[in-house]
């Protein structure tokens, strides 16, 4: 394997803070070293329809503080199951596009891939890989839940936009004497509740990895209220739920009548609440809010030092690796580590503790 | 009528940027002038239920950046219909604690209020007028749907605070080729969905005042997609309905099985828009993020007018009066002003033409 | 005069927030209404070097939000009197090139143009009113002190800036217990330091209208100290100056070694506080932050109807006007209006008293 | 050594973001376990005149967002050094006044201090681990200087309030073809000029670390303008000086007629630019405004896992610790660990390459 000529950058998945900022480093480190670099529209979507164009210097000038991708981006974009038609019933019919892809990047003498995502994105280059392209991954989440690195770039984003929100939303709870019900991303993984958490004060916190009960939130709020507080502050992620309770999945299908499904869990937190206190509660969902947005310092810096690293090991002749965070020290991974994988807040995480100890609750008794 | 020695304060209704600010400069310069200044807690029901305190310089400093009332507030408190018990089917009983203010008023010495709020509590206040009190209101909303005055305090802040917003949902539009959907405050009067409109940048702007038609918003989407727009931003005011619609109210039952009862406006268009285009939909309710935070620069300056000009009327001797900013001037109108009406967008508001101008639709035809 | 078939848009003086924002609605109101539009470079200086190029929607898409001017801008180009050569001493020599510019104006066919400016730039564009073309003038500035208009769009942002930055300074006086002097634009006229002065709570307020006297300033420090007052915030317009004293000057000439000159008013009252106070005093100068970043959002929608207006009136077959706002009204005056007048800070401007009010002191006795 | 009953703690140093919100954790955390806290006023010089009081749940409630420090702080108020006269030449004559600040700490009935400051407050708390009394330090600086420790809190604030100033900077820049010299804090130690500079895209950055060359700069704005970049945008530390240079000490004696140490480094590299290239130049000195202000998310959180740590430490029966991060770990280290050492940048530091790589000079050749 030598050093690429001409590599590929893509963005995949959902958006987040920071993708423009990893474009520019990829960029500006590949173009320093003398590799040419061509942009991918809409992911994976953009090499199966053949939508590449060169970056220079000027394409990716000014971008470090815009959120989104200027390249754009698709989610499910699978190249080996991708939909092109639907069945006699309506239900989609998937094809593999791989090779079509492949031909794609030989035409444009593509060597390398710098796939920037979050897992599905690393398994979409899979077939790429084994065609021969060094493929590079740069692990991207809101919610910080890529298995292998222990910070994806977005997250500290995230986590400010949310707690700048909850900060906002504390004035009004204390003026009405309310307890106010936040609902934060995470489906599986919690880090963006517990983080923001913590960081705004909350004073229950609930996670997708702690099945809850009611009756321990209720409990919460009414001993505050009996000890003169003005106010209690619920941080919910969108995937808690109570023990022995279902997950409650929103935006599956907005016109049905479930309201539970249509509510999201902060709605049913806030009814539950009402329903068990004397105390008035309100709820609100932040969500896209936390994926957009310019990227604060921290995720700059993080970006700009993961799209350098990934640029690194493809002149360094390397492939199918993921740029990581390990401690505080930029180095990667086998591309393949977080597929099937999710980094979710372990019991043992000292940042539970931590929130214990400055008097948060987790929704849990005890 | 003399001038006052000891006035009352209070802050009723919902929460509001810039109630603090208000305060302080009421009570700055009751008592740069002489004037005892006591604060009433919660509104009217720091009235009915005796809790007042007498406010000093200390208490008031380090207020003015401080979102919310440190006095609290309430909604619905009314001293002539309160609900103090009730009736064999559950339902409310109302009685007149009018009787009961008054003599708390009397005890603390009160010979002024100052009632920050909006129509509800000018209204409240009728009772202590007709005992002889002077009362001064200070018009607060979010809305700017108090008649009788160009500009509450605390809309600039909202409407800040929703087009910040907008700003960042803008990225991960353009990012997925969405459309988003975003609802502001509004019931009845689209100011906020106007100006935050306006100022994002907004495709489309839905307001309770022009009815709209899904069919023109979703052309107006699908002929944005075919000129190469990247994004479409749909702002709309919570009490925006389609043409022969009803309005869709939102958080009245929580566990009621109506869906677009429960969803609101947003979601609804955002599902329209779904149905009739291409184009994927997602929808943002900002909610109480409009109502809490810090006042902006503007605001502040304004707040502290608005309680300078209060105290001034009650050293002029004066009562029933209502603050007022009419063009750029503070001034004041008769206190029952905005009673029974609403400020809302005339049809000739030249802003509808500047937003059309700069190609923003209304979804409705033409 | 007819409506114009193809209009000119420049942008001219010293940078501010907003110039963007009415560029877009200048352009995208033309375009709405059949008229091309042709963006001239650097101001004045991009019609005397014939740098134009025409505008499209593309052009001018995103830009909302984005502090500065896409088509840059220049200070002092003015075509009657343009530095071409320098004479055997070293001075410029002036040459009058509005031939050349009117050359360049009909070579690319423009019937009007816009020029986004202050005073200089509606008096640079005379020579072209003159031979026929049509000239609307959009007033900008920091300072607000263009005399015709209420408000000039990029000052409410500014002060938005300022404000935000002595809230910050507070922290550190308040922990510190110091006397924080923070320096604001304002040559002439002091808005600036009177509006971001009342909305940021500052203690002293020192406006280039109001001649100031330090020993009133120390005594308003130690006043507060021995009232237990933990800081001292005192805002400073560059341009305030002690009475009997020289305006002090800085960025003249950075090498002098005038200490006074260099250091700027605010060192200056920082050292006079601690030679006559014993309370420890710090500085800082805002500088061109307050010139730069994303305008605020009344400053958005100033801007939209500011260019709104100023198509309306080529539309309407205008010329030598320029856009006002009057109240909260747009309108139009001559633009000769502010030539030679400057729109400062009278000795009835209500503010005064409001800040007064308020317990902030002027440095001036009394 | 036992757990401790009663703990004081204290702030000492300059101003810094999270000091409340350490002080928060402190106090919860301690309250929590049944420990009682008292603060200690003004830093050490609060135990010197024992000016100390208890805090309870309330004292510390909404502080977390709150900049500064509510015990407010103190410079150089060292207990066994403390100037309590001046002698004839007015030279101030220092005292060791441990054994009055012992007898204050023993009426309180300490068993143990918390010590929130710099290399300063810990050495400042020797006397009385040697008195017995159980010490924690809880590393604080803007600069991350403090050895010992990968991170302090408040620095990261300090760089995303330096990376805002620069963003709002950048248009400015632009619009004007310019050099703009932004000057940040770091003495001795770059890291808020290397991060902030990475984070904000600056073309240049000058670190104390890395004597540079007016030539070198001069070459790369020159450079950047014949390729046709609009601005270039210089990163300052206040510490930074040229090769065989001195370095530019500000503030030393604000009447001192010598232009160099009146105008800082930044606005020097300003003067030479202009003298040795055809690029305008600007400065500007940020100064305290990166001292103040809410922490931004991730310092709270930092704060509150220090603060944390601190108390646990305290409750295990541990003493003469500093609470240190080390990689992302909270940890600790012994407290003299920091004594007459700084945490400066390293040449092999990975940050320095990855600012190369994205195209960032550092004002030295090669």
């Amino acid at each position: 394997m030598s050093i690429p000529r001409r590599i590929g950058v893509l963005t995949g998945g959902g958006d987040c803070p920071g993708l423009n900022a990893v474009l520019r480093a990829v960029t500006k480190d590949a173009l320093f070293h003398g590799i040419e670099v061509c942009g991918i529209e809409d992911g994976f979507l953009g090499l199966i329809e053949n939508r590449i164009r060169p970056l220079d210097y000027e394409s990716v000038s000014g971008i470090l503080t815009v959120g989104g991708t200027i390249l754009g981006t698709s989610n499910k974009a699978n190249p080996r199951a991708f939909p092109t038609s639907t069945d006699a019933d309506g239900n989609p019919v998937f094809e593999d596009l791989s090779d079509r892809c492949m031909a794609h990047i030989e035409q444009h003498g593509l060597d390398a891939l710098v796939c920037i995502g979050g897992d599905g994105t690393m398994t979409g280059a899979h077939p790429f890989t084994e065609a021969g392209v060094s493929v590079i991954g740069v692990p991207k989440t809101i919610d910080n839940d890529v298995f292998g690195t222990d910070l994806t770039f977005g997250h500290l984003t995230a986590v400010d936009t949310a707690t700048e929100a909850i900060d906002r939303l504390h004035s009004t709870a204390l003026s009405h004497h309310r307890a106010m019900v936040v609902e934060l991303m995470g489906r599986n993984a919690g880090w963006i509740a517990l983080s923001a958490g913590i960081a705004s004060g909350s004073d229950v916190i609930l996670l997708p990895e702690m099945p809850f009960s009611y009756a321990a939130i209720a409990e919460a709020v009414e001993r505050r209220r009996q000890r003169g507080a003005r106010a209690t502050i619920v941080a919910v992620a969108e995937g808690a739920r109570p023990a022995g309770g279902a997950q409650v999945v929103r935006d599956v299908d907005p016109l049905s009548p479930d309201p539970i499904r249509l509510g999201g869990i902060a709605r049913q937190v806030a009814a539950e609440i009402e329903a068990r206190t004397s105390v008035e509660a309100r709820h609100v969902v932040l969500g896209h809010l936390q994926r957009g947005g310019t990227p604060c310092a921290e995720d700059r810096v993080l970006c700009t030092r993961f799209g350098h690293h990934a640029t690194t090991l493809l002149r360094e002749g390397r492939s199918n690796r993921m740029v990581a965070l390990v401690g505080n020290q930029v180095t990667d991974v086998d591309i393949r580590t977080p597929a099937g994988r999710q980094r979710t807040i372990p019991p043992d995480e000292p940042l539970l503790d931590v929130a214990r100890a400055v008097y948060t609750s987790f929704g849990v008794p005890g």
